[in-house]
């Protein structure tokens, strides 16, 4: 059965994007900070269909493992509108839902990955993204807020952080305003590298 | 040389206390949630002198090691008149400087705790703070609004966070307001167990 997870890099203070985020401005210009880690990794490039990176350990195979289970995004759409500018085509390699209220016919690019603009709320987009994942894990793929709504509704099932060893001061942060009676958490693996720390949690709903 | 550090239990949403704190309600009633994992040491229970707690493990040897190396003590005020009225008697076996803008003559425990307030700010009271600690090191001990003024200053050598897996959705948070542009953060250890992650970072000045 398909699981709903997050995986997403913060700051030590806690953020995920930085301010005056945008389509010029993706994540606020602090993913270079966030997600060092990431950027070492010849898996990161290898997804990208790109060459880069200088590391091939543990935390390059944390990058194809959560590639490997997931079988459809969701995100939101100020994440979609600063990435649609940017990324590489058939990135996600899967079908993405975007969260937004924008009519507009679904984006299919070349290889695997289409965006499908999804009008009517979280639920429904999960409904599709798990007629889409086929069994695979359903990623939250972020913003925080996207994220921040899915947590509040009792949807995630797991989540993977990447803590930064770096303070951004202010900007947007992940876990903000989480209701705290929806969930226990269970802390399942912890694992540490000298750019991020790597913690993932299990959720169980109160 | 003496260190200045600090070693605080946040919950995963990066809070230090909850809300409303006071004397009546010390660290917001959050503290058996963001410290269940020091509650169960039985080194925990030992330095206050008191039996209690279940396990003797390498969560207990954080404990007794923070103590050993901590020389003297800095806390802010409401940290303070929250401890005043429900400490036991010699807890901190060390000086403790208080902020405050309160004149007091300074309380001296049975055993070797005395505390001192200091109305002239952190240096002067990290100033009395050096000599007491005889080359031990300066704890900061909280709350939170002091550990940011510490470090804001660009005073921390070192610190301990112990991330409870629980999140409590609203309060005071340690991380909040700091200076990204004081500190590169190096992770120099990371210990996990079930009822928290240990991670230890050091600072050096940018």
């Amino acid at each position: 059965m398909s699981k709903i997870i997050f995986d997403s890099g913060i700051s030590l203070d806690g953020y995920f994007a930085g301010d005056n985020r945008g389509p010029q401005n993706p994540m606020g210009g602090v993913s270079g900070q966030i997600h060092q880690w990431m950027f070492k990794q010849k898996a990161f490039w290898k997804h990208l269909k790109m060459d880069g990176g200088q590391e091939q350990g543990e935390d390059g195979k944390l990058i194809d493992a959560v590639f490997a289970r997931t079988g459809a995004y969701i995100m939101g759409k100020r994440m979609f509108e600063e990435g649609e500018v940017s990324w590489p085509e058939d990135l996600y390699q899967a079908d993405v839902f975007v969260l937004t209220h924008e009519k507009r016919e679904p984006w299919i690019q070349k290889g695997t990955t289409a965006f499908y603009f999804i009008n009517d709320g979280i639920h429904s987009a999960l409904e599709k993204a798990k007629k889409s994942a086929n069994g695979k894990d359903i990623r939250i793929q972020g913003g925080a807020n996207t994220i921040q709504q899915f947590l509040n509704a009792g949807l995630i099932d797991e989540f993977f952080i990447h803590v930064a060893p770096v303070f951004l001061g202010s900007g947007i942060r992940l876990f903000d305003g989480i209701d705290k009676d929806k969930f226990d958490l269970q802390i399942m693996e912890v694992l540490t590298s000298d750019l991020t720390t790597h913690l993932r949690y299990k959720l169980s709903k109160k």
